[in-house]
């Protein structure tokens, strides 16, 4: 292991995992500068180098979201009170977290504007006017934006008061095709966290508890973070024609009849990067899958005289250069921190790979490479320092270890890539609960099967 | 000039631009499904095909924005009201067009928050905290986000109270370097908008009473619209130290002293989908530049018999396909229009090439191209319909026209594409107000060199 008298600097005095997994989090999310506190109740900012993980997240989900024959659009921030009202359950679910307008400059507002804590409403009222015919259907649309829910209890970014997100909204003909519509985007989630985030997850539905306010069912994928616990990771709802029915989002058939549409939603928000952290991370940092990663690959120069320096500086550069072209890689050459420092400060931050190059690998004519999995180092000849060392960061790997965590149950997994079934077996050590022997919404059965898991979030599909 | 029974369906009833400009606006914006108005006071839905200019815009300032060393966060939506007070102009300014936030829930909050209306405050308070050295400069940040002004009189893109936007704000260790990135990101936008958008502008330093509230000077980009009148279409502010002083943002020197930042902030925003629908539009509709078009090319096939309907269907959807790989190409393949409806829906919407196939075409092996911008014919062969025909969409066309708009001033530009220097002798065509005859705030010698320009937004740099 790497150590330096640098170390106690920059990671020493941070928490280790199985002293408090809690503060562990809470200080790895500021000190990898991910995110930070702001002065507004609940609210966090995203720094450069958590909205790096933000906009890979995007970019890629983006791809499948268009993919599966969905165009993004944009709907307005604020919701007439009025128009919040119309679902009951919905309604009820959501007043008690919106954060109100009530003034517009000097002026009190006739009505209250509600801060959109997600966007059913408003999307269900513009699809009244939007849609006549059967031949305007489907609808899909999806919106990537911010949303507000006044929470009591906030943590960086697994629950604010405001967060980002997409959310999906569509609209079809008939019932099957909208729940084809909701499975098929909880499988577009499934395959980018497993893929892409390098978790794998447990697709299910809710129970009745846990469903979204106004839907007639909630489905989600459930991953497993380090501390033994399931985070919810996506939600695909199936709306029924309970949305339709208070906005009056009717289509004319073929025949000449009015039906109700079939309405869907689904999102998935910036909580996905709380869960990369809780999932990969350890004790030395984060830790992040290289798909994802703001930063793929880091050059650190290892010198002692003027000479090293000048002619190590020049192959860094190079290489930088090189690797720039396909990766997102940085050549870190401040000259006011040693390489000690430098080690633990990329490993707090999570980079994937570490290409070091000190006067004996540039005699050697290599870099060495060492991965942040598991710091093994590999010597990687300059010359093929693109092709063989960063296949490291370009394919998808399979490395997987098994934790205790302090609770003595057999949980964790550490994955920087997919792992084919992995998702049954893990899932297979923490809630060993077939759907058969869960009601669909009792919570007392599964509590007997798996007496450690407090309430059934989730029942298997 | 292609005409049909059809027009009167679907184009007819668009308003003139010359009977009434802003009328043609209103409703050829609605008409090409670009926006819509909402149940929000002021507030637009951005429908998919306007939201797809707008990603489009996004991703290629994304890129110049990128290269210029800038990186994106998020900061929060809300603003506490006594953050907002600590730069007295910036409140001044903005107070009257906020919008209060006053209750989380049921709960009245002790402090009421604003919706970002632009984000120095907040961004300040942040800087404030994170920057404690010289070496920690320049910061260079950028954020994609909605704000919100709570205007009187409202219009689709061009003025809403919610609009989506991008907004940097960088900090610099002395005057000229923040100067330098005023003017480097003014440059930016100046090369974004001609280029990408196909509009000239003029860039000019705004008068002492168009400036940003709280700014020393603000530069802007100027766009000329068809009828005849400028657009404000990007700032670039030298915020001096005054902000910094506010928020208390200060770096230490490499000699120990502390020095007040110098600060910079900048924007573009929706409205740019604005400026497009007024630079480029027509009696026909919009019509949008290749490189941001949502719909590059649409591909319209003729059929009268049920054997020419199959055999040209397929090529159609074999072209469609070829294309697909380069270009946002679209075959248009409905059953329940007409080839004549599909013409003018297509030109309405602006897609700058038309590819016709009919039972002819298909005997000659080609297509009939029809560019949007002047309808002119070109015969393509199937074969080279990638290489050839596209061209007209990959490359930058130069096709510039000018008119006289409405009260007989000599004003207007058509382009599709970039023209060297066109900047210069169109704006003369305008505002042939030189520098030297302006004095810094001065409106009245303008308007006597000029007089009917009503008062100076800018004077040229």
């Amino acid at each position: 292991m790497t150590t330096s008298p640098d170390k106690k600097a920059y990671v020493e005095d941070l928490t280790d995992q199985g002293d408090d997994f809690s503060r562990w989090y809470n200080e790895v999310v500021r000190k990898a500068q991910l995110a930070d506190y702001s002065p507004v109740r609940g609210s966090m900012v995203i720094r450069p180098y958590g909205y790096g993980l933000w906009e890979n997240m995007q970019a890629r989900l983006d791809r499948r979201i268009k993919a599966t024959g969905h165009q993004n659009a944009y709907f307005p921030l604020l919701i007439p009170e009025s128009l919040l009202k119309l679902e009951a359950d919905h309604v009820e679910g959501f007043a008690p977290q919106v954060a109100w307008v009530t003034h517009g400059g000097d002026e009190k507002l006739e009505e209250r504007y509600a801060i959109r804590p997600t966007s059913e409403a408003i999307i269900g009222h513009m699809y009244s006017r939007w849609i006549e015919s059967y031949r305007d259907l489907p609808v899909l649309i999806n919106q990537w934006a911010n949303v507000m829910r006044w929470e009591k209890v906030t943590r960086l970014f697994l629950r604010t008061a405001e967060f980002l997100w997409q959310e999906g909204h569509t609209a079809h003909a008939d019932e099957k095709e909208a729940m084809e519509e909701v499975l098929r985007m909880l499988e577009v989630y499934r395959d980018f966290v497993e893929n892409d985030l390098a978790l794998p997850v447990w697709p299910g539905r809710k129970s009745d508890s846990e469903k979204f306010a106004g839907a007639s069912a909630t489905y989600s994928i459930e991953a497993l973070m380090r501390d033994g616990k399931a985070l919810q990771a996506g939600t695909s709802h199936n709306l029924g024609q309970n949305f339709a029915k208070a906005f009056d989002v009717k289509y004319q058939t073929a025949a000449g009849d009015w039906e109700f549409c079939w309405q869907t939603s689904w999102g998935v928000s910036t909580r996905l990067i709380g869960a990369l952290v809780m999932a990969h991370g350890d004790d030395n940092g984060v830790s992040f899958p290289p798909r994802l990663a703001p930063v793929q690959a880091v050059i650190v120069p290892i010198w002692k005289s003027d000479d090293q320096k000048a002619r190590i500086a020049e192959v860094a550069r190079r290489v930088e250069a090189d690797l720039s072209k396909t990766f997102r890689v940085k050549a870190d050459l401040r000259d006011e921190m040693s390489p000690g420092w430098k080690f633990n400060e990329w490993e707090l931050k999570g980079v994937p790979l570490r290409l070091e190059i000190g006067p004996r690998d540039l005699e050697a004519g290599q870099f060495t490479a060492v991965r942040r999995l598991d710091r093994r180092k590999t010597p990687v000849p300059i010359a093929d320092v693109v092709t063989v060392s960063m296949a490291d960061v370009s394919v998808t790997r399979v490395a997987l270890s098994t934790a205790v965590a302090p609770a003595g149950r057999p949980v964790t997994l550490r994955s920087i890539g997919v792992v084919k079934n992995v998702r049954v077996s893990v899932i297979g050590n923490v809630a060993p609960t077939p759907c058969s022997t869960v009601a669909a919404s009792g919570e007392a059965e599964s509590a007997k099967s798996a007496p450690y898991v407090t309430g059934v979030r989730s029942v298997p599909l």
